[in-house]
């Protein structure tokens, strides 16, 4: 489902009045696009004499962007299918008072369970950033900018998964997972920051730009 | 090309060895997965009773965004052709001064082409930010994170074109050419930055988020 399908069908039904894909799968299909720039800075670096030294390290990160890559793209579509189930729990019978507190109690599971594909999406953009750092000075000279690019995608995927993380949690009433997970996203958020500005400015450095340095 | 291929597809190749599609082509892109987001948010207003007073506003906006995200995702083949040409014009010979004179033309010529594709696609990204503005407040507020996820993605994609309109620059010699080209995007970056930060904010507070507001 869209993975296999023209990239025009996933952008048309996501312009679209139907609810899905929505802002949370978007997301999800930018950071493999940092995820898939990422890679391809690898693919330049692996291989080459002038890069030999760093060879073993470039592959292994080489590695882990495609993981995150294929994570990514089975997020942009697990996020299209949890969302669903949380309109059928919302659309379940409220006549008596046992169908309310059926309803509520599959509204607060549905929610939960829709919580962890953005949640999944922040963590793995995260890493995206993570693994460019060391690209800055080990990767292809030639396409630092794309390591700036991959570095720009992957934290506004990242802070849009945020966003759909919190809208499920205003909605969660377990207090104490709310609260778990604020304080695992927290410090992700404060790192991606200081990363996407350090690393934003150094591309930009390295390429004489004028604007953005 | 791409755009009616499968979505793992163009992945893929940008993951890959090959040269394109690289930077300025995902930049248009991740531009593109922003429009429709503006697209869907529009869509969810249009012909609502509770929006009838904003309909024709929005309309005029929806009609922009679909207008910017076709264009969007011709300039993410387009990026990949004209990059093509500049290759082509380096590999040409010279061992002549006349063949040398050449060279050097159809390089400053490819040069001015290709920067082209990522100039455009910096401008509409801009748009993108300006277009989501009022929607803010007009658009369904059931959608607000989708235009907080649309601003994200039109500003990192704004930037990542501009770095790529920057390395052009960098080898173009007609210096009249590439100041005009920078005053032309400096207004537009500055603007950006304060798009982004000042609808980012409203959103998580508007979506009572904790992180990010």
């Amino acid at each position: 489902m869209y993975i296999d399908e023209p990239l025009k069908k996933y952008l048309d039904e996501a312009a679209s009045g139907a609810s899905t894909p929505g802002g949370g799968s978007v997301a999800a299909l930018a950071g493999a696009l940092g995820a898939a720039l990422t890679s391809m800075v690898c693919n330049f670096t692996v291989g080459k004499k002038k890069y030999k030294d760093v060879e073993a390290e470039v592959s292994q990160i080489l590695s882990e962007a495609e993981e995150l890559r294929a994570k990514l793209l089975d997020l942009m579509v697990a996020d299209t299918q949890v969302y669903g189930k949380v309109s059928t729990a919302y659309g379940m019978p409220k006549d008596t008072a046992e169908e309310k507190e059926a309803r509520s109690a599959a509204i607060q599971d549905a929610l939960k369970a829709a919580m962890g594909a953005p949640l999944e999406t922040a963590i793995c953009c995260h890493k995206i950033m993570k693994i460019n750092e060391p690209l800055l000075e080990k990767g292809n000279t030639n396409l630092i900018s794309d390591v700036g690019v991959a570095i720009l995608l992957a934290e506004s995927a990242m802070r849009s998964a945020i966003m759909n993380v919190e809208i499920n949690l205003s909605f969660i009433k377990d207090e104490a997972l709310c609260s778990e997970t604020r304080d695992k996203l927290r410090p992700l958020m404060a790192e991606a920051t200081e990363l996407r500005s350090k690393i934003y400015k150094k591309v930009n450095e390295a390429i004489g730009a004028e604007l953005g340095a």
